[in-house]
């Protein structure tokens, strides 16, 4: 598969707003077709010259392509700067890194907040509703452009765990090893039943406006605001919720008996909520949300999961994290199952912690520890040449 | 302690709108004297002439006081009827049933949609924040005007549990036994998280009017529903939600590629929300669940949780269910372990069922026959007629 264009091989300072414009129109999942069709990409290492230690990594649902270096936007670190960079777990003196913003996305992807190019006005509802095998076909077009035919490995957590299942099921042969980190074959009734209420907070807001609020100069931002303020909930666990900040009083001695802040809860929450509008779209909110709630991989294989992975050569590693109670462990052992049923190569670790879903973003020694010993035992399979031990 | 006026003894039908307007203020426990108070309350039963015989019900967050027979405002069963009537678990051939809407309520009593004396106009937000315990020291006032010195029992759910806690704490001389179910001795980080998702949803609604909606003949269904819905979610288990819905769509085949309500469970929660806004009022929302969050039984004495039970001879019975995550087992064990290190009575069943938090309010055998057990032995100590097994 000769790309297009030579891609840059040289080692890319963060931020280069790197875009692809796709030379043709995508079809999506829903049969409608869409065009143009951008996506916008970071890069990080350089691309062998067998073009064969690219790591393709896939964000979560308010994550993006800036996972490493400092963020452009906020001027923080990347959502995985601890595990992605010279040196580190997925270093990258060895590998090449890439990741997009998926399609919906509102970090310079196509997605609602962009043009409609028939309409010259934002896309806002008028944009088609997207699913995650939508934002993989757009991906595996960027790796086409890039000249790669295939992944090193290809990985992700929450969202991006369901775009590695997607990739190992739509293009196993284009991917060597597959690291789905706390998610799920498909969203349950629980947590679409979060995302709706999330959506519905959205709409609620006058000032969404139907979803036209670009257009018409607003930002639905209490809406949105109330929207990750409840899934900011899911992504802790009740015990962190309890050690972070417990019943402490928010710079206060006592309470107040009114509807202020009081507590330190209240208070780091309408934080979140208040920091989310800044950085967020309501309507890529709405669509990926959506995207999420479709997913399910099982329906797509005429009910039996197994069959997702059957005959399939990829090397597995599942992570799953003990309190997550959003994407729990057991959807990660359903999955495990599934391939063994079907014999494939399959490693998988519950790790302890009691951060909750959000400790995929975090520094948890032993899921790092997970990650760079399936790493480098499948590079090793894969003729990748080793990590260097510093002495 | 004699009452001012002789109450009814005969047995009510429900629905009289029975009402008592306190002869004095009350002194809330943020320090403001709140009169007049007004309690709306409903009996059940025939209170017996030693007037030994009353068991006072305390609602959860969104219920009332017609918890038994039809209710007069929709129509439907009252909230506890599975459990309190002739011949049922709490039979009201035995016992005088008492159960008053709560302080900062919507169905009668005094709360911020009443209107302010001084200002002729609803409260609004100029009503005094209330807690638990003020909840209580209403309740304690209903009773000296029924007559009884002392309750058969005192038993609720969830903040009705918080009601219990308080009553056998501040009045331990007045009530024989207590029955807090599904609750907590203090409102978790996690549970002000959710109340505090839920006000924001309802303060970013602009018919709120910054808590004018009544005075401006507005209401703020959309944030109130919103509010409705993440609450919803937390009163079910996930087990519960995939057994009810799990993925299954809403009458159409496939999905629509849009934002109706392709889920069922979207579906239900959205009518959840849209129905509860035409029973509760925005305001008595943000004011009850202050309370809750307020309520810290260990705090208030002096952060040792057994203090508040030093010396009682109240007989306790905790019962919490196997699926409850908003008020989880563990947070009833802790009382029990409190009770337990100052010898109180107590027993205590952790009720198997997957149907989450709402399992108090619902057909669940074990819990049902748990508490016929534990009424029949309690009346049996106390001097009670047994009850009448049925042949």
């Amino acid at each position: 598969m000769a790309p297009d264009i030579a891609p840059e091989l040289a080692p890319l300072p963060p931020a280069q707003d790197l875009k692809l414009t796709l030379e043709s129109p995508l079809v999506l999942q829903s049969g409608v077709t869409l065009s143009p069709v951008t996506l916008a990409y970071q890069t990080y290492g350089t691309l062998n010259a067998a073009r064969s230690n690219c790591v393709l990594i896939c964000h979560a649902l308010t994550g993006d392509q800036y996972l490493a270096g400092v963020h452009p936007v906020n001027g923080k670190p990347g959502w995985w700067d601890d595990l992605v960079g010279p040196g580190k777990v997925i270093d990258t003196n060895r590998f090449f890194v890439v990741c997009s913003n998926v399609l919906g996305g509102c970090m310079g992807s196509t997605g609602p907040k962009e043009i409609n190019p028939a309409t010259r006005k934002p896309w806002g509802l008028e944009f088609p509703v997207i699913t995650i095998r939508d934002m993989v076909q757009a991906q595996a077009k960027l790796l086409d452009y890039l000249g790669i035919d295939k992944l090193f490995c290809v990985m992700g957590g929450s969202m991006g765990a369901m775009q590695v299942l997607e990739w190992a099921n739509r293009f196993p042969e284009r991917v060597f090893a597959a690291v789905p980190i706390a998610g799920s074959y498909r969203h349950s009734a629980q947590n679409i039943a979060f995302h709706e209420v999330g959506r519905q907070a959205i709409m609620a807001d006058p000032d969404w406006c139907h979803g036209n609020y670009l257009a018409e100069n607003k930002i639905p931002k209490r809406g949105l605001a109330v929207a990750r303020m409840a899934a900011h909930i899911t992504y802790l666990s009740e015990a962190a919720l309890h050690r972070k900040f417990g019943r402490r009083l928010q710079d206060r001695e006592t309470l107040t008996y009114g509807f202020d802040a009081d507590f330190q809860v209240e208070s780091y929450l309408r934080y979140q909520g208040s920091t989310f509008v800044d950085r967020f779209d309501a309507n890529s909110y709405l669509y990926i949300t959506r995207a999420m709630d479709y997913f399910d991989l099982a329906q797509e294989n005429d009910g039996i999961l197994s069959n997702a992975f059957k005959g399939t050569r990829v090397r597995y590693c599942l992570v799953s994290f003990s309190s997550d109670w959003l994407f729990p462990t057991e959807e990660s052992r359903a999955i495990v199952r599934a391939l063994n049923a079907v014999a494939a190569n399959v490693s998988f670790v519950e790790v302890e912690s009691d951060k909750g879903h959000d400790a995929f973003l975090l520094d948890e020694p032993d899921f790092h520890q997970t990650l760079q010993g399936f790493i480098d035992g499948s590079a090793e399979i894969c003729g990748l040449p080793s990590r260097e031990i510093k002495g």
